[in-house]
């Protein structure tokens, strides 16, 4: 776990990049025919970017609410808020192209100052794109900076424009990383958005507590962008999901400051709190997050069981998650994942035969439940094979965001996407995804695993991997619209772990309906009445 | 339990109407003051109803959607489908009042019919009040009939008008209530919204199924009432809030359909099932809904514990929600309620001393979770009184709102409301509102169990007895006022199970914030552009 920048053109600390293991480099050759990059990477002094738009009138105003050391213009600073962490970004950052990037980088210190911000940019007619870990892979962090409001019309809505925003600032959350407040009694923490996961979790500790959060983006991605994203962890079956632990939270908006949630739960109208979580930056900024929180688990057991069948090893999972005891942990790898090792990147490359679960147990003491799940897991055809693939998929639990970047470097393309359906569905939407995979890239390789499950439904999480050809970023983007088509076919929800953004925003629209999206909207025009808010991103 | 017709002026079977004890009566007398009602109760034929405003012309076009039968404007089935079951509700009604009425009874018969009626009434300034159970006791079915959008103006928001509507119609969803489609795999039921609850579990038995949702209403109330109003129930720690099971729904609003949830949970932008759910028929009409359903439970266990203080008490169900074992069904008296015997009907005016635990456990096997919890209960002191006074309970758990018409008509005033607010402000919101209430009535008899129980916080119901003065919906609306100030102040929801109607609607506004009403109406406005939906419910 690392606590360095993030590394401009990949994931997280340059030191820990890892050489491809021979097996892996033979699988590329030999099974998909990777041949070298499409194109070379390029140093940080070559990347394009554009000329700065703002005024400096403008970047004067941004200074004086939040002192001139708080608003950055370097080229660095605008390299490293220019898109996410999808692999298209990080093939343009490769190639050089950061011609998205913001105009300057604003860090605000308090809520009060991004209030003050969110006006300013209002009348200014300045996009603002909310930037937390910068780890969206949905385009999250890609404005559309050609529709701005139209000049001098204030009231206009996000439609009345027309002419280019004057400007993009990215608002950089990271000066706001505190721990609030702590109710020991109430087990809520309040905390700040800004907040790097390990940070939350560090300060958490000190309590005796955690959120048990722990997604794949974990070591850079921020509170903000968890709750903004809706996102799922790796443990989420114990802890729920991010969105599971906010009891309160505070939004500043272009229309004036949001304060929700009085009680864990009310009947009171509408559950306002389930607007902003997963609004994307696109209706307002989160600046305070009350989070439920829980005791450090003193007992944790990580095991691994072997099933014959992805079709068993997921009637296994769906018994756990109907009729319990249901593990923290609970993971089902594929027979492709499973022959790869994907789910332990110790063994990648010759991860055996069969389909791998991987179940964790969490807690105050955790026998009863992994005894329980034991019994149910057997049932089904499932093998024990002890803590050792456990412990191996904990050790690797961060890593494969490392592993593509060697990946991409040696001339692969990686992706993962991710959907939910109920249990019902589940096998015709596993078959719909892979099938529009193959039949838009050839002969990738498609790997999947059920990484959440639910009384009703589960998720299932595919990663793909293929030769890059001469254009690797329309290759990509041609496979995941044929995906998107498929899942949408299959009954599918267009994201279960990574959001909206732009990169979903055809096949959210779909999903929502024309209905829908209209109420959203609605929400969008009231709350941020000239479109200033991460243009482009969530709002079909 | 009855399938009966309610009551018009009261609750549930006439049938099943109960004398009030020697003690109650006792205890009316010397410790209250009751005298006798403050106005007798009229007979159906005396009671006062508005003309009906509506014309001749769209009554036929009403009739031209449904049939002629499904339109109705006789005396009984507009006094039957006037406001609802509050306390006020039935003090007008027992005094003649029905002059809330409305002008006809429209029952559709499916969402194509829902669809097309609200596209009429849209069009002809007809408010419309989607009617469930019918139980209500917040005035979710007082519509304002006042402020109309103005005539001939199509698309000018609710805000737009002035004039009053061309007539109320109450949009009876009785004949809707199929178990439209059962997925045993998935669990997931699909139900419709007119189905009362018993009718629903009585469906879904046949499939092994449960929905184990009971809350007090659960003889006469609805699936869509229960989804409007974000209903809780008496086992909701086990079985979840009824918002908790809708994993999709279907409505209808003068803007088109809506059709949400595709799986069990999304990253894919803000879950939209939240603006619905607790709609309150003000947003659309839920025409469909799919839920999460439990298998019967093989085992039930009900039994009592008593604890020496409220406070003792309360520190146990805070250990049992967060770190468990947590019971299905949970609450806990305090010391008045647990003397006066509310929490088991069959010894009221006798209960005992102390504080009355009732703890339920339901499920294949409940054995280790009722030991788990015994020893938790135990630990904070509490004695364990065996099951017979979790059977009282069971047996008495609907009877309540029969009592009240009793109550009624013995000359005191009886009414409840509940609130929720974290732990940790648990005390100072059981004070502020016990002092509100006394303050406001003099010497009434206030009871108070806390209801429902989460890991961060908790919900305390009251229940008020008083003797009625001359003007009792005066009386109790000024002693209501300042208890939901008190709410507000001691920073509790204004609402933990009834939702918001009429009657919390300036407390909503406070909780809501400027901003958090300005996003509900923008919602509002954009799927009900006329603002025929419940006129003057939930929307500040």
């Amino acid at each position: 776990m690392s606590a360095e920048p993030m590394l401009w053109s990949g994931w997280g600390d340059p030191a820990l990049a890892r050489e491809l293991p021979e097996p892996v480099r033979e699988l590329l050759r030999d099974l998909l025919g990777v041949r070298g990059p499409a194109v070379p990477a390029v140093p940080l002094e070559s990347v394009r970017l554009p000329e700065i738009a703002l005024d400096g009138r403008v970047l004067e105003d941004l200074a004086g609410i939040t002192g001139a050391g708080h608003v950055r213009t370097s080229r660095e600073a605008r390299v490293r808020h220019t898109r996410g962490k999808s692999t298209p970004d990080l093939l343009r950052m490769r190639a050089g192209d950061a011609l998205d990037a913001p105009d300057a980088v604003v860090l605000p210190g308090s809520h009060a100052e991004v209030a003050a911000l969110l006006e300013l940019c209002s009348r200014e007619r300045v996009a603002v794109v909310p930037f937390g870990g910068g780890t969206s892979v949905v385009g999250g962090l890609t404005p559309d900076r050609s529709r701005g409001p139209a000049p001098g019309r204030p009231g206009d809505g996000p439609d009345g424009g027309g002419a280019p925003f004057a400007g993009v600032v990215a608002l950089d959350l990271s000066r706001m990383n505190r721990l609030a407040g702590f109710d020991a009694e109430s087990r809520v923490a309040e905390l700040e958005p800004g907040l790097r996961a390990p940070e939350a979790e560090r300060l958490l500790a000190a309590h005796g507590m955690t959120l048990g959060h722990f997604p794949q983006s974990f070591e850079y991605a921020t509170l903000g962008g968890f709750a903004a994203a809706r996102s799922s962890g790796q443990a989420s079956a114990g802890y729920g999901r991010f969105d599971d632990m906010v009891v309160g939270l505070t939004a500043a908006t272009p229309a004036g400051t949001l304060e929700l949630g009085r009680a864990p739960r009310s009947a009171a109208g509408p559950d306002l709190r389930h607007l902003l979580l997963g609004s994307e930056g696109a209706l307002g900024v989160i600046t305070s997050l009350r989070l439920r929180v829980r005791p450090v688990p003193a007992e944790k057991v990580y095991e691994g069981w072997r099933f014959p069948t992805f079709r068993e090893g997921a009637a296994a999972l769906r018994e756990l998650a109907q009729d319990g005891p249901l593990p923290t942990v609970l993971r089902l790898s594929d027979e492709t994942e499973t022959l790869v090792g994907l789910a332990r990147p110790d063994a990648l490359g010759g991860g055996g035969a069969g389909c791998l679960v991987i179940a964790g147990y969490e807690g105050a003491s955790v026998a009863a439940a992994r005894a329980g799940a034991a019994a149910v897991l057997a049932r089904h055809g499932g093998e024990p094979l002890g803590e050792e693939p456990g412990l191996a998929w904990e050790r690797g639990r961060f890593s494969a965001p490392y592993l593509r970047d060697s990946l991409l470097a040696a001339g692969a393309t990686v992706e993962t996407l991710e959907t939910a359906c109920f249990w019902s569905g589940l096998p015709r939407l596993y078959d719909a995804v892979r099938l529009a995979l193959l039949g838009a890239l050839g002969s990738p390789l498609v790997m999947c695993h059920v990484s959440h499950v639910y009384e009703t439904g589960a998720s299932l999480y595919f990663t793909v991997v293929t030769a890059q050809d001469g254009d690797p970023v329309r290759q990509w983007a041609e496979a995941k619209r044929a995906t998107l088509e498929a899942i949408a076919g299959a009954g599918g929800t267009v994201s279960h772990h990574h959001g909206v953004g732009r990169d979903h925003l055809e096949a959210y629209a779909g999903e929502l309906g024309p209905v829908g999206v209209e109420a959203l909207r609605a929400v969008k025009a009231r709350l941020d009445p000239r479109g200033v808010l991460n243009p482009g991103v969530l709002v079909p």
